[in-house]
C-alpha cells in the first residue's frame, strides 16, 4: 500500500508531509509546501488538535484563524504514546517524504522520534524543525513566542517612531518568517535526496531567522558601533522617501536620485524645490529632511489622495496608498494577481483567505481551494491507503 | 567545458544560478541558494554594477551594504545589448540551472531573453522574477520599493501605536519575503525538474508577498468588515502578552493560557492577581487590559530588566528583552547558533554579516564566509570555463 499524491498540482505533486506542528510557523510552512503541491497530513492530537482550533475569530463554531493557515492539508488524531497508533505513525513515516514539527526540542527524542533514530531507521525521510531558537545554544529549550523573538531580535529596535515606545511589527513575522526559512530547507532536502537518496535534518530557529532579516542594519551597527534606531517611515538615507499627509489621508513618495527628485517636484507643482540649495543633492535633502517633508506636505495637502495617485502614477514616480486590511485586499492588482482564494467549508460557508505568492508557468493557481480539515476527518481514507484497520 | 561546482558545500551544491538581479530582493534571494550551496555568477553593468554598490556605508570605498547581501557570489560585468556580450551570456545560461531577474517586467523580452524565447531555446531552464507587482495585472510595470508595498499591503496598518501615525515594518521585509518566497519557488523548482526534466517560470510579487504575511488579519477584516488596527506591542486576543517597564528598559511577557497567568502573577511577586475578578480568564484579562498592564508595570518598575529576567526564565514563563541590533548580536544564543559570520574582504578587512538560518544535519555552517565580489572579479576565469576568450 502506499499513499495517493496530493489533488493540487504543483511543483511538489507527489511528495508527502507528515505534519506535526501546532499554531504558526510550522503550519505557515507546510500550507506552502501544500500549495506547492505536496500532500500534507496534520498529525493532530486527539481530543483538541492543534491549539489553534481554539483561536478566534470563529464561524459556524469553527476558527477561521486555523482555516487561514491550513487549507489543503488532512488530518489524522494521533496519540503518539499509545501503541496502535505509534503503528500507524510508523507507518506514515515509512511512505513519507518529509516529517515536519514545531516541539520544544527533546520533545521528539522523548517519544523515541527524534533525528538519530528516525534517520536510521528511514534514511531517505527529511526531518524539518522550526523552534523558538533552534536545536542548539544555551536558550534551545526556552518557550518563545513571537513577540518574544521579535523584540531579542532586533527587528523591533528599527520599527516605531523616533524616541517613540517600543512597537512590534504587526504581523507575526517572527512565526512567518521561520516557517518560510523552514520551507526552503525542505525544497532544497528534497532536491538534493533525488541526487543521492539521503535525508537529512533542517533546524531553524525563530530567533536565527529574525537575525537574518536585519541585512545592512548588521553592518550600520558593527562599523559604526552605534545600533540604529526607529525612523517612523523615512528612509535613512534616501530623501525623499517617506509618507506624506494629504486633505484626507496619506500618499508614500520615493526619489531615489536627483533626476527623479526634480520630476516629483514639478509633478507636485513646486518645480522651485529643485532649484533650493537645501534640496539640490540628496545628501543634502537628508541634511534637511523635515524641512522637505514640510514643503512637501504643505503641497499634498491642497488635494486628496485620490486626487494625487494617478497623477504621481502617470509621471512613473514611485508612489502608492497606505490601505488598511481591507483596502488592501479589494485592490485591484492583488485582485488580478488572485493573491485572495476562497475556501468554502461545510461548517463557515465560503472564507476569504490569502493565496499563494509563489506564481508559476507551468501549474495552475486556483482562485478556490480546498478548505482546512475537520480534526481526524482523514482517519478511515489514511488508515485504508496504508493497509491498516 | 563546463561550469564548476560552488565551493560552498549545501544541498543545492552542483546548482549554477545565473543572477541578473540588483539591490535587495533579488540578491537576498540568490544569497540565500549561494548559502545552500549553489554556484551564484552575479551579472552586472559594466562601469557601475548592482545599484547598491554606491550605497552606505562604506569600507576601505566599498558598500558593506552591498557586502551584506552578496557574500559568497561571483561577479562578471556583461553588457547583454551587445554581441559579445551576448553569446558569453547565451552561453552561461546554456549551462547553467537558474536565472533569477528583478527588472520591471518586459525588459527580458526587450532584450530577447522572455521566458518564452529562453524556455524554448534551454528547456531546462528554471526561469525566476522577482518584481514589485508580478509579471501580471494592472499595475505589472509600474516601479515598486519596500515601503511602497508595505504601505499598500496592509502590513503598515498593523504596526504601529493605537491612534499613532504610520509605521514602517524597520526592516526592509517587502523585499526580503519577496525574495524568500521565490528562493522556495526556484528550490521547488529544481526538485520538479530532476523528476520530469522541465524547467518552468517562477514569477513573485512583493505586493502579493505582503498579502501572504497578513494571515489571520484577512479572516477578520472578511468575517467582520472592520480592518483591525495596529495596537503597538499587546497581542489582540491574549493578556497578558506585551512588552512592559522596569525600573530601567522594557520586559516581555507572555502567558497564553490562565495556569501560566497564575504562575506569571506568583512570579511577580502578585499572587493576587490571579484571584482579581478583572483578571480571573483571558476574556476578562482582554477586558481589562490596560488595568492588567498598571498592575504588572508597578511591580516590575521596582527592578531592573537584568533582575527580572532569569527569575521569568527559571519559572519557564515565555519572556525576553527589548534588544537594540547590537544587543541581539551580542546574544548568547545568537552567537551559539553562529547567526553572526565573519567575511573579510581585501578592501574592507573583516567585517560581520548575518549567517544562515537554515541550519542541517548533512553540511558545514561555516563562521567565516566568501567575500562579495568586486565588479567583473570573474572575467577571466568564468570565461575561461565556457572555453571562450
Amino acid at each position: 500500500m502506499s499513499l495517493a499524491a496530493s489533488q493540487i498540482k504543483g511543483p511538489l505533486g507527489g511528495v508527502t508531509v507528515i505534519d506535526l506542528t501546532r499554531v504558526l510557523a510550522g503550519p505557515f510552512c507546510t500550507m506552502m509546501l501544500a500549495d506547492l503541491g505536496a500532500r500534507v497530513i496534520k498529525v493532530e492530537v486527539p481530543g483538541s488538535g492543534d491549539d489553534s482550533r481554539a483561536y478566534g475569530p470563529f464561524v459556524g463554531g469553527k476558527s477561521a484563524y486555523f482555516i487561514s493557515i491550513n487549507r489543503g492539508k488532512e488530518s489524522l488524531a494521533l496519540d503518539l504514546k499509545k501503541p496502535d497508533d505509534r503503528t500507524v505513525f510508523e507507518a506514515l513515516l515509512g511512505e513519507a517524504d518529509v516529517v515536519v514539527e514545531n516541539y520544544r526540542p527533546g520533545t521528539m527524542e522523548k517519544l523515541g522520534y527524534g533525528w538519530d533514530t528516525l534517520h536510521a531507521r528511514f534514511p531517505r525521510l527529511i526531518y524539518a524543525a522550526v523552534s523558538g531558537f533552534g536545536h542548539s545554544g544555551p536558550y534551545s529549550t526556552r518557550p518563545a513566542y513571537d513577540l518574544v523573538v521579535q523584540a531579542m531580535g532586533g527587528i523591533m529596535s528599527l520599527t516605531g517612531q523616533p524616541e517613540g515606545p517600543p512597537t512590534r511589527v504587526g504581523s507575526s513575522i517572527g512565526d512567518l518568517t521561520a516557517g518560510m526559512f523552514t520551507a526552503v530547507g525542505i525544497s532544497s532536502a528534497l532536491y538534493r535526496r533525488q541526487i543521492d537518496g539521503k535525508g537529512f535534518k533542517v533546524d531553524v530557529g525563530m530567533l536565527d531567522s529574525q537575525i537574518a532579516l536585519l541585512e545592512n542594519a548588521i553592518v550600520r551597527t558593527t562599523i559604526s558601533g552605534k545600533p540604529p534606531g526607529p525612523l517612523g517611515t523615512r528612509h535613512p538615507s534616501i530623501a525623499p522617501f517617506d509618507m506624506y499627509r494629504t486633505a484626507d489621508s496619506w500618499l508614500v513618495l520615493a526619489a531615489g536620485n536627483d533626476h527623479v527628485f526634480r520630476h516629483l517636484a514639478a509633478t507636485l507643482g513646486r518645480p522651485a524645490l529643485a532649484d533650493d540649495a537645501r534640496f539640490a543633492t540628496n545628501d543634502s535633502r537628508i541634511v534637511h529632511v523635515e524641512a522637505l517633508k514640510a514643503e512637501i506636505e504643505a503641497a499634498l495637502l491642497t488635494a486628496t489622495t485620490e486626487h494625487w495617485l494617478p497623477i504621481f502614477t502617470a509621471a512613473g514616480i514611485p508612489c502608492g496608498p497606505f490601505n488598511n486590511v481591507a483596502q488592501a485586499l479589494a485592490d485591484p492588482q492583488v485582485q488580478a494577481r488572485n493573491m485572495v482564494v476562497s475556501v468554502t467549508d461545510p461548517r463557515t460557508g465560503e472564507l476569504h483567505v490569502a493565496g499563494n505568492p509563489i506564481k508559476t508557468s507551468a501549474f495552475p493557481d486556483p482562485a478556490t481551494r480546498a478548505p482546512a480539515p475537520e480534526l481526524d476527518e482523514g482517519r478511515t481514507r489514511i488508515r485504508g491507503e496504508l493497509g491498516l484497520k
